[in-house]
């Protein structure tokens, strides 16, 4: 299991099978509550699985002496490092189908460590997944294949410290292991944080988020992690470096945006100086409500070609709307928030209101009222958001198939886009399962020029085909969006999932950049194999 | 010459050998008047250099008869392609020593011959250096050596269209060869702006400053060009492809981002989808005047890691405020702007000039006047700004040694950058001429992390050995910057003249990287030969 140092955390124990803390799973009958709202789900849960029935063999290798204390081939410890939490990840460990479990997990505590690990995997063809908090939906950590002798697990949660912190210049230097919740802490004392809040921000690591692009706190200008980047220390089999520290450079192409975004294949990012935020001292929220979808976009564009920069600009659709509870009466709802550490945002939030208000929009919530408690809507959508995952293994037990993708496309493609989805996907469910799908739709990111739309897929599976009957589905999704022009991954990244989709999009003369830096940087190709090329 | 299609324009000359158009040169007793501001320089200018007296030889090569129709020989469009425009490149014309002419100049105007003349080149061992406005400072236009047969110089302001226009999404597919101006006037019907505008705008293309990740009008945010693509068309001798045009996304490494910045070493941009603004509406600009320039520097900061987002926010020394006027007493001059066009910007301003005066600063202009014309400083500024290489070129002409460098560092390292540069350069300038040089900073770009500092020297040269001696203060600064840990370049690129600092600062997975994906897309090594790598 992923260490989690801070005292009241490690209290509570990670689940090896499903999303987050065991003690927030919803038990049998929360599961069947939950499966009661899906039509055609079991009668009854399947049973949490254990461990014991998973096929673990005995490792196919052993590290050295000199290694040997890093690594363990625990059955739990490999058994939870075989797999993501994808809906995907989370059935085949309910049916007992797990991935190929790794042989070996190592929890190197530096860089040193980190290289040697490499040098031995490279002389003896093991290949080598890097993992954070394994929170990838994804297919991002797990091994598919048997071209390798043998599989190790590279667990980075050993190296969680913050390392130096520039309070004048708000950066940090910050290990590549450190969870979320881990690095907020240690910035905390600052008066700084790192505001980059992903759904899985207490199950996943800054290593992960930066080798993954990651969504994170804003939905508005800068929506990755990407630009937050001063430099990255990467180690790969073939060398290792790092970027200098800069607030901006013109020297070349840009060393760390090649590995942002490179999911473990190309090297494996240990450090990274980042810039950080003074804590908002005003925040102001609001939600507004439309009848009219399409008006709901035209708002949201609106607001985001403006000079506002919400930090939140969030739009669910009705059936979001519901599930969250923002809203009972089939409107679709604007989340909106503002935040600053320098200056009340109470205009910037009327004004968007206002924008909103002109495109249709129902406040919610005057917006000018600030002793008033935080919106209900806006307050309901937040902790829904941070339970769904909860909630989706929850109706993975009761054989429902679950899951979520997510894009992002130009303002021209985006109405068309989601329409597409909701039939297509709609008849590819029915076909598929026999049973009517719920879909629903927000947009988690907006742009001046395009929208970052996140669908959730609902519907009772096949029993024990649920994997055929989601990857089936998934490719129905994959092909729409490749005729919409969409891109497969706003924030998810490509994993082995993504590939087909993926390879499609990528033009050609960085695809061949791209394998030829692999080659380059992994002679043995031992690092990640399978995500972003073969 | 590069083809300057709108039409008042076209009825003016550029210069083969200076900066920009023949009719805006200092005459010769501009020259002298100048160079008496410079103890030491020449007593009459140099005379305007002739393209007769180059060495001119024989094209070593001719394009076959399918291409001779896009080819030309002519000596002058040869002269005018053979270097950038940089004080080394002027004082070489003008002591009648270019570097390398090309043997032949190409334009293109479709794709399709960029490809079949990258194709011919690579057959022949012909260099091919792609040339936008022929604005490169840093040596990345030329041709240096002798590893190639001959070498074409590919000029794309053919390609200089304006291809499609999403109002809505505010964006536009611009060809790469489409000088500022062009561009501009083409976007301008459709209430539209890239706001690019860079102090070569006049004389550089699209292409030019994506090939370079050129900085631009925005000194706070998204100051690169960088962050105003959509999507990108490259060809490059192995492959041609376009990246999908998406507002965002999480797909992998960012393609585009490897080409940008790559100076024409990887291939040959002829296209991109761009990120535009509206036309502002709302400006407002003002200056502060500071006593002391560490408490001006504490001020910046502290704007820049504000909310409030200045469009122009560039700090003057004493020196660089004296020089354009923007101050005579010798104080420092923060120069700022805001501008929008959905909000008024004067409570922004206001806050700004605020936060200066907490740090000492004295407005110049009271912010809250709205019908005063503009603030005296602010178009002094901005007239000499324009006016600056124009005058370069004339203190060239009197023998004076004339240039400038710029970088960018945190925060906490740019006070003694800053210091030191003055101090050594100083020394070395003294050294090498026995005179006293004048070293003016100005901040053009600041972040909440960093600044970037841009640096002017000038002295009188050693008659004819004006290269040599800038060469050698060029050295003492690299030799600065990388003791400090700053960028050898934030926006002028690296080009030939880059290259020791580049190859320093640049991290070994990267180099690895960019190496083979160099040798993967330009197997013949024909594309601009020593910029960024050999």
């Amino acid at each position: 299991m992923p260490a989690i140092p801070s005292a009241p955390r490690s209290a509570r124990t990670r689940s090896w099978w499903g999303w987050g803390y065991t003690d927030a799973h919803p038990d049998d009958a929360e599961c069947a509550a939950l499966g009661a709202l899906l039509p055609g789900t079991l009668a009854r849960p399947l049973p949490v699985p254990r461990i014991e029935d998973l096929p673990i063999a005995r490792p196919a290798v052993t590290a050295p002496p000199s290694l040997a204390h890093l690594v363990t081939a625990d059955p739990r410890a490999r058994a939870a490092h075989a797999m993501g939490k994808a809906y995907r990840d989370v059935i085949r460990a309910l049916r007992a189908r797990p991935g190929r479990i790794p042989d070996l997990v190592a929890h190197p505590t530096d860089d040193r460590e980190v290289a040697d690990l490499l040098d031995w995997a490279g002389e003896h063809g093991v290949a080598v997944i890097p993992f954070g908090g394994g929170s990838s939906v994804v297919g991002g950590v797990e091994y598919r294949g048997d071209a390798h002798r043998a599989v190790l697990s590279l667990d980075l949660t050993s190296m969680d410290r913050v390392l130096e912190v520039d309070t004048a210049g708000r950066s940090a230097r910050i290990q590549a292991g450190a969870l979320g919740p881990v690095l907020e802490e240690r910035l905390r004392p600052h008066g700084l944080t790192l505001r980059h809040f992903p759904q899985s921000f207490e199950f996943s690591t800054l290593g992960g988020w930066l080798a993954t692009r990651a969504g994170g706190h804003y939905a508005t200008g800068r929506t990755h992690i990407d630009d937050f980047v001063q430099s990255l220390r990467v180690i790969t089999p073939a060398a290792a470096g790092t970027s200098w520290r800069l607030p901006a450079s013109g020297a070349g192409p840009s060393p760390d945006r090649l590995f942002l975004g490179s999911e473990g294949a190309l090297g494996v990012i240990t450090e990274a100086w980042m810039r950080l935020q003074e804590r908002p001292r005003h925040k102001a929220s609001a939600s507004v409500a439309f009848t009219d979808f399409h008006r709901a976009l035209d708002a949201v564009r609106a607001i985001a070609q403006s000079d506002l920069a919400p930090a939140n600009c969030r739009l669910l659709d009705p059936g979001e709307a519901l599930l969250s509870g923002a809203s009972h009466d089939g409107s679709s709802v604007l989340v909106l928030g503002f935040e600053s550490a320098t200056s009340p945002v109470d205009d910037r939030l009327a004004s968007a209101v206002d924008l909103a208000r002109a495109h249709g929009g129902r406040a919610k919530t005057p917006p000018a009222d600030r002793d008033a408690p935080a919106d209900s809507a806006v307050s309901a959508w937040r902790s829904a958001f941070l339970r769904m995952p909860y909630l989706r293994d929850g109706l993975a037990r009761m054989g429902a198939v679950v899951e979520t993708f997510e894009t992002a496309a130009t303002w021209d493609r985006i109405p068309a886009l989601i329409d597409a989805v909701r039939t297509e996907v709609g008849a590819a469910a029915l076909k598929l399962t026999g049973h009517q799908a719920t879909i629903n739709c927000r947009l988690t990111h907006v742009y001046p020029d395009g929208a970052a739309p996140y669908f959730t897929v609902a519907v009772a599976g096949r029993p024990g085909d649920e994997v055929e009957v989601w990857d089936d589905i998934k490719a129905v999704a994959g092909e729409i969006l490749h005729r919409h022009r969409a891109t497969i991954t706003h924030h998810h990244a490509v994993g082995r999932d993504h590939r087909p989709g993926y390879d499609l999009q990528r033009p050609e003369p960085f695809a061949l950049a791209l394998r030829a830096a692999k080659n380059a940087l992994d002679p043995h190709r031992i690092l990640n194999p399978g995500v972003l090329l073969d």
